[in-house]
């Protein structure tokens, strides 16, 4: 234990103070990484903006830089999805999808086929393919996505959240790796639905539009904020948390567990949602992407708001 | 926050209570899964047997069942070796070896060649090589595995901590496969000095014996229970314990983080070290390994103690 | 050269002899493999069956068991699409699609995303899945179709070849394994029409049916018994023998070489097209599948004639 | 058959004339590939030489460029070590080592991994210590090396054939992957003596020193060009020749089959002992080396020499 450690995690104007110095420095940022350019519709977003909200366990928020500006949240969406399928299935669900970081990338076929059809974890492109099945439960993708939009909007506390349509049909004709993998899955066995059913709902999922502030809202059930009848059990809460520590950066967990040190989810949109159990929610936004599909910016956000504050859930001091 | 959560860990009564009705109950479990066979000294090792002692942040220490029998480290000596390699060079280690989880076994051959030569992460057998050689520094063996000593029993506060000679030297003749990883590296330029001399001090550090009430003792400094003038820096110490999450339970690691929730780093001996940071460092062993070569029980037992005192890290109740 | 080693080849009767003996035994073999299930209108054909016709350099044909029984050709079909695209587009091909054998099956994603959507060969499914988009060249499928089988016709010399459109509507609905390939060949730039044109007239000429006195004459082009005009240079007459001998069979083309020693092309309907280049077109077929999916009494009848007749290309006596 | 089709092969002066005209523009040729660097007695070997040697089925012998200077001979003699063992072991060789081509490069140990400890094809590295290790049965490595080494003399029709005592001793030293691939062998249960000594033998023999000349002749049985007496059964040589077809040049086999489209070994020294079943026996050298590890310029004047005398065995003209 050092000496003099109220984190400024204690002083609401230091950490004020701090993620005023961390965003404003980022967002002029020269090496943003780079904006995702498989999915049309993502290649031509502003690399030149960052947007941070965190929600911490007294009930307030705190936004800055460009928090509430709309995004698309892609994977993150797996973490909502994720818990749907946790509430309604339980752990049955682990018969269809594994629990283990992937050394491969998110979109990688090379597991699926070494693993028989049966996606290493729900946070590579496959595993959420099979979740997403899983949810719909033989319904129509509108109903399914009822559902997870009502989750999303419940979480977040906010109705004005919305799908791109525009975005998801242009996903269901580009993203053919996606596709790749649904067939895969159908040919193994694990997909119940038709690929363009289950597929459709995923691209629509991952097609959801939300903005740091609402995102940070959203993530308040991962972090034990949330008022008493929750979302979510604490059991699955647990889980979904250890699984976006070991597997919610793609092959790059453990880079992010190493530097930053507590839960998060990425999406290739540059959106992070990421807790500190029982003590913050944080949603930060920078579209530039590092080598494995993070958010460059908004890890550098997060390791330097983690060290500042102490949040690591591995630290001892 | 459920109501009435006072947990077990907050009442010393209740949790020496559990920890009695956990160990007693697994000391005579039948399923006890398969004693490591391809170490001819451990195969021979009763699996009929069964230890657990933690230390708590009060100072206190409580064992049960075979805490003060022997056993032999092996991978738990991992923890401690990147222990040393951080103090004395830091970061730089980062370029000889990964700090991404495997999806391969501890012994894998695959992933060193897919890389080029870099082990993906210190706790693979690989890694931990590399770790050695980079910790020899152009010592003579015995010098550098009089530190690897030295530290163990600092950090365990116990000079009665040795190495089983017979052992290592079983293993130096019957460890082809560690060889073949050895001589990987050599060829890849991965591996500073010659593989007998490198390999020799792991197979010693892989050799030292040591009881749960030893054990729970050393990992202390992981857990942030020592004493002032502290053998690794609170920034190792989070470092470490963030590849123990990712990467300590080789590519069952996902799974232990899903069902335990704190750090650990496990052996083929049957042992493992885990942290609870701020709160508590525990040594549990049984011989018997699950399919990923990680203690059966010893695994159990974490898992029942972590939800009993809702100390894992993504606990928000 | 061993003494009296007028081999069968070279004896008529002796042939006729020895065939009929061959075939007569494996018509009624015990052990006849298993027919390929993933193709469900394939599923149902009964195994009982053994068909075999030889074409030879003085121009005789010779026909056994049940020669005259249509099947479905299925990767048969891949030499002549070869064929096509050699002649129309030259060695330029192997830009989009490689020449060496692979480790893994006939529908192995892996290769393909390892070597970054280049298949290893025209052979595996997604090699051949690339040659016959290469030779639609923006052409509608049935144009495509229409040339493919004008080929085979004259190849045969028969016009009275068809394509099973039953079994191709029932594999474009359920062949999701080669959907998989399809759409990542063309996420990775590597498929110049939409997924669902190439792959229909994918699964159209993979159920083109032949019986075996078809086969065998459509095999002569590829041991040099056709006529002056040739439908194929005898420089890609060399370069496609030289692929069937090394990566015709799958991942189990080495033992067809080992075996066999002559070039030959199998399909999961249980065909073979094998050829000794000067001397005989061979085709063969019984619906029961070896480990690899290649006809099992079908490569067992082609290892004795090789033996008996002295045709392996290996051979030096 | 192409008409006017009297190959340079049945032409004796026509064969002199065509292959001095290769000999003189490879001797000259600016891109000679590279030279084996991993083995230090090889990198210093000057690349600007180039020898050929031919043996045909009359019994005559040519003999171009640096035809008597001696090389290296390295992966050449996997070639004889498996016609040793073959002779005397037969097919039960295979219980140890697989028959199919291998997607890997040949010091490869994922595909060790992968098959559990048993090679590939007897041609690749771990393959090669296999047989190498089958021929020593129970033997002093000594007594193993006197029967290659009478074998490849005995094949030569020449005792002035001797082991580079240095390079094997260097080779022992530094060649750490293959004592890799050893030890994994061995901890596979895959090498019935001790690695040092099967290595040891094994890195004799790739020493063996050769010039081009004897390499011809040393090639005559496997292309049916030797006396009554075989060394080596006609079954036999045509198991090595379909082995050397798909497995004799790694993972450029596919392509030297394509191109060349005889069967051949290469060694990384620049040496290629290829034939052509009943018609030649051909060694030629040239040290550069192409991607794959086998001589650039060897195999193009193989290449060339294939398309003049019509030799491919998969030609129909």
């Amino acid at each position: 234990m050092t000496s003099g450690c109220t984190p400024i995690a204690d002083d609401p104007d230091a950490l004020v103070a701090k993620l005023t110095e961390i965003v404003d420095r980022l967002r002029v940022a020269p090496d943003r990484g780079k904006v995702a350019d498989y999915i049309p519709e993502l290649a031509c977003i502003d690399p030149h903006q960052f947007g941070l909200s965190i929600c911490l366990c007294d009930g307030t928020q705190m936004n800055f830089g460009d928090a509430e500006t709309p995004f698309s949240i892609q994977s993150v969406s797996k973490a909502f999805t994720l818990a749907i399928a946790l509430g309604r299935f339980g752990e049955g669900l682990w018969r269809r999808v594994g629990r283990e970081p992937s050394s491969n990338a998110f979109n990688s076929v090379v597991d699926l086929e070494l693993e028989k059809g049966k996606p290493r974890n729900p946070f590579v492109n496959a595993g959420a393919i099979v979740v997403t099945d899983e949810i719909m439960a033989g319904r129509a993708p509108r109903d399914a996505l009822a559902e997870i939009l009502w989750f999303v909007r419940t979480a977040a506390g906010d109705n004005a959240i919305y799908i791109d349509e525009a975005l998801a049909k242009s996903e269901k004709v580009t993203g053919h790796r996606n596709w790749s993998l649904a067939h895969f899955l159908k040919s193994s066995g694990n997909l119940k639905h038709e690929c363009d059913l289950s597929l459709g709902t995923y691209f629509h999922q991952c097609a959801i539009e939300m903005n740091c502030v609402q995102l940070a809202r959203a993530g308040r059930f991962l972090a034990g904020l949330s008022a008493k009848d929750e979302l979510v059990s604490t059991s699955h809460v647990r889980s979904i948390n250890a699984l976006m520590m070991t597997c919610g950066h793609y092959d790059g967990s453990g880079e992010f567990a190493y530097r930053v040190g507590f839960p998060g989810k990425s999406g290739v949109g540059g959106g992070i949602m990421a807790v500190v159990p029982g003590k913050a929610s944080i949603a930060v936004w920078s579209p530039g992407l590092n080598e494995y599909g993070n958010s460059k910016l908004g890890t550098i956000a997060l390791e330097e708001l983690s060290l500042a504050a102490v949040w690591s859930v591995f630290s001892v001091n």
